[in-house]
């Protein structure tokens, strides 16, 4: 790191941000101070009108004055970096590539060639995860939870690559050790090298960045029906002796769901399910994330909640493979905790704000399925994109708003104000993207206009802990 | 239009069109001759390794060389530009503003109080107009399917607008005159005045575009409910005298449909459904586009086969405003003619690409509900881009595909490609969009990815009639 401490600043202008799932706050004429050495938000004041206010401040502070955001037509804010709580970095270069498979099929077709390709090359690894780390940043990702391969080598790269380039990563190895659904050539040997890779992985990561603060390692196996249970019991075990969160995959496409009853017919029995099976090999733990979840029944859900396990909901997945629409609104109410995963490749996006979009449309196809509470609302799937997905991935209260204790991982968005329409080449020379702000819209009504058409050149300045890992012009 | 003659224009280079509606055809090393003055396809050469029959066809047409298209590692090809079947243009300013409204509050709470506000103010009405025309040519489109709104003079200021800037366009004046559904504030007085304004617009663009070679005038009744018996027909009786166009809306929503069958006891009974109604009133012909038609039935569908109605398939604002699910192959296979609308802004996005996308997976959505075979592909998404929007505005066999004696309406696509990942700048200064190309995909894995995560950015120029009406660096 840095031999010269960084130095603090503050941020002022418009923050918003979520305090519930249906409650987004917007903080206008608002002074954020950030202390440098911990990258923490050390204060939050209103300051318009109010100018001695902020001087107070810094006096108190003992901060010499800064300042950032912009003014003019355009419209700038504040808002929490994004969280992906499901991605495979490995599987990136195949985002848009899917055809018209569903689940095992794609795996066989499109995946696992790819992420065993990454292994044998990794000059190729560093080429397709420098590409995804880059990407998800300037889409304002500030925190993935990542699937590499099964490779310790180029595991260990994705997650050396998320430490330069500053962005907080939870970076899993894949386990897979189950000869009857994994292919030949791409598979741990047994459940003991399953286990001793792990540990290289989790030893790597130790010694990256030993307390955690940016990169951690995180248990992943890849889905049960890729592991055997030996393998799965030593990885339960290993991230309770350790205090390592756990993700995989869990009831995403009804053909998956019979597989794992048929192979696990002790453990998913009794109406215990697919979730069952994670739980009987101490799987399911309040740091356990489950993508999908698409078809989870009663009991399931219930289990979730009991053992505090989260959902990562991956609506652009689900919709591409047609696997189903998960019933967010259901898992809620249950008292799941549900984050948002863009699931790079099945999903068809590496962006955050994507999948927040397809998750406002996959509610609605949840609800002309008959439900019609199932709605979400735009508040409701930017708080699963920040505060909910903080919780999914153990960040709950350090990331995901604006509030003092929290760190400083944050986008500045901007959305671009539309001319008088007489000078032709007007707003041309500096592309702000596809918002078009007319001025006369609400606060409300431009997060809406951003949420359906903004994308990554509405991202202007990414920051992760304090620091700036994302600029654009 | 110039005193001088256009140039003839050689484009080389590879050009991928819809064959038919599962056969998108791929042309490298390909040459295209457009001819100057009437903007046509005069030939078509395979070129790769024969520069001598490219000279030939020089001289056989006594041309002088010219060239188009680009090299490098990005990857480039020609498209057939996009058609865009139903686009609300006065509604552009609240795309991704609809809350969780459903069609009939949407229109009282977001879309009439904004269609209203541009008659009454033509420099709103210019600002709005000229930033819609701009945005769908950056996206790609060379002809759209236009609503205005109920003014004359904003009406003929849009149609003035889209020939001023090259954009193919059918402009309707919104016909709407039904007391018991229209508020008092946005209504035609009674169906004479109905029929006197719109033959105020089609007079406009006859003097404007006599030939209609860009601009023309399409016969507008908003949709059944807000138009009274006798607008909708002397709408009718105009349209076939006159030789126009129609465009209207169809069983978008269960409660409109309510309505309808409410409102038109008569013309809809005996099986003959909200299309029944259009067709007691000589609105269903070759030339009628129908917007939505997510919940036709099978008489009605029979109906507009019969007529040779077509559907504009608006999936965006389809799941956006939890309308449906239109069955699209089922439509197909019944013989009925499909296109794209993105029709902003109950659809929250300009972009004909984004409305192939969510074609795409509205499809699956439909397949997920137990129809297999429902899911349309890549190239079956794009023909309806395309090809099948064509049919839908009654450019058949003159645009939409790369075919001599077809006119050169098309756009320059770019995809970035992906460096080595070891300098880190690399590829920033020049923006080329979220579509990464690594260098190992196939053809039409670059154009899955285009579909998928392509943008404006990606539509380096644009042709209508063979002029370039859009250009981006």
């Amino acid at each position: 790191m840095n031999a010269t401490a960084p130095p603090h600043q503050v941020f002022i202008g418009t923050f918003i941000h979520s305090k519930a799932l249906d409650d987004l706050e917007y903080l206008h004429g608002t002074a954020v101070f950030v202390d440098g050495p911990t990258g923490k938000i050390v204060a939050v004041e209103g300051v318009d009108g109010h100018s001695g206010r902020l001087d107070e401040t810094f006096t108190k502070l003992g901060w010499n004055p800064a300042e950032a955001g912009d003014k003019g037509k355009d419209v700038n804010f504040f808002f929490p970096g994004f969280i992906d709580t499901h991605i495979h970095a490995s599987q990136y270069p195949n985002v848009g590539i899917f055809g018209k498979s569903t689940l095992l099929a794609w795996l066989d077709t499109y995946t696992f060639p790819l992420e065993a390709g990454l292994g044998r090359d990794l000059a190729k690894a560093r080429r397709v995860y420098g590409r995804c780390v880059r990407r998800t940043l300037s889409h304002g990702t500030t925190t993935a939870a990542y699937y590499a391969t099964i490779d310790v080598a180029a595991t260990n790269l994705l997650l050396d690559i998320c430490l330069a380039r500053g962005q907080r990563a939870l970076v899993g190895r894949v386990c897979m050790d189950e000869e009857r659904t994994c292919p030949a050539w791409y598979k741990d040997e047994s459940p003991s090298q399953t286990l001793s890779r792990t540990r290289e992985c989790v030893a790597h990561a130790r010694r990256r960045d030993p307390e955690g603060h940016i990169v951690r390692a995180i248990v992943t196996p890849r889905f049960a029906p890729s592991c055997t249970p030996a393998s799965m019991r030593a990885l339960g075990d290993l991230a309770r002796e350790e205090g390592l969160a756990v993700q995989t995959h869990v009831s995403e496409n009804k053909g998956e769901i019979d597989l794992v009853r048929e192979m696990f017919p002790a453990e998913s029995g009794g109406g215990r399910g697919y979730a069952g099976v994670y739980d009987a090999f101490g799987l399911l733990g309040e740091r356990t994330i489950l993508a999908h979840g698409v078809h989870l029944g009663e009991g399931e859900a219930e289990l979730l909640r009991d053992r505090g396990a989260k959902v990562s909901h991956c609506p652009c997945s689900n919709s591409a493979l047609a696997s189903g629409a998960a019933r967010v609104r259901w898992l809620l109410e249950k008292g799941v905790d549900v984050g948002l995963g863009t699931d790079v490749s099945g999903g068809y996006s590496p962006s955050v704000l994507e999948a927040a979009r397809q998750a406002s449309l996959v509610s609605r196809h949840v609800a002309m399925g008959g439900d019609e509470g199932a709605k979400l609302s735009v508040e409701e799937v930017l708080y699963l994109a920040t505060r909910g997905g903080a919780k999914c991935v153990g960040l709950e209260g350090r990331v995901g708003g604006f509030e003092v204790g929290m760190e400083w991982d944050a986008q500045l968005v901007r959305l671009g104000g539309v001319g008088d329409g007489e000078s032709e080449g007007e707003g041309e020379s500096e592309d702000q993207g596809n918002v078009d702000v007319f001025g006369w819209e609400s606060w409300e009504e431009m997060v809406a206009k951003w949420l359906f058409n903004g994308d990554d050149r509405n991202t202007k300045r990414v920051w992760v802990k304090g620091k700036l890992v994302h600029e654009r012009a």
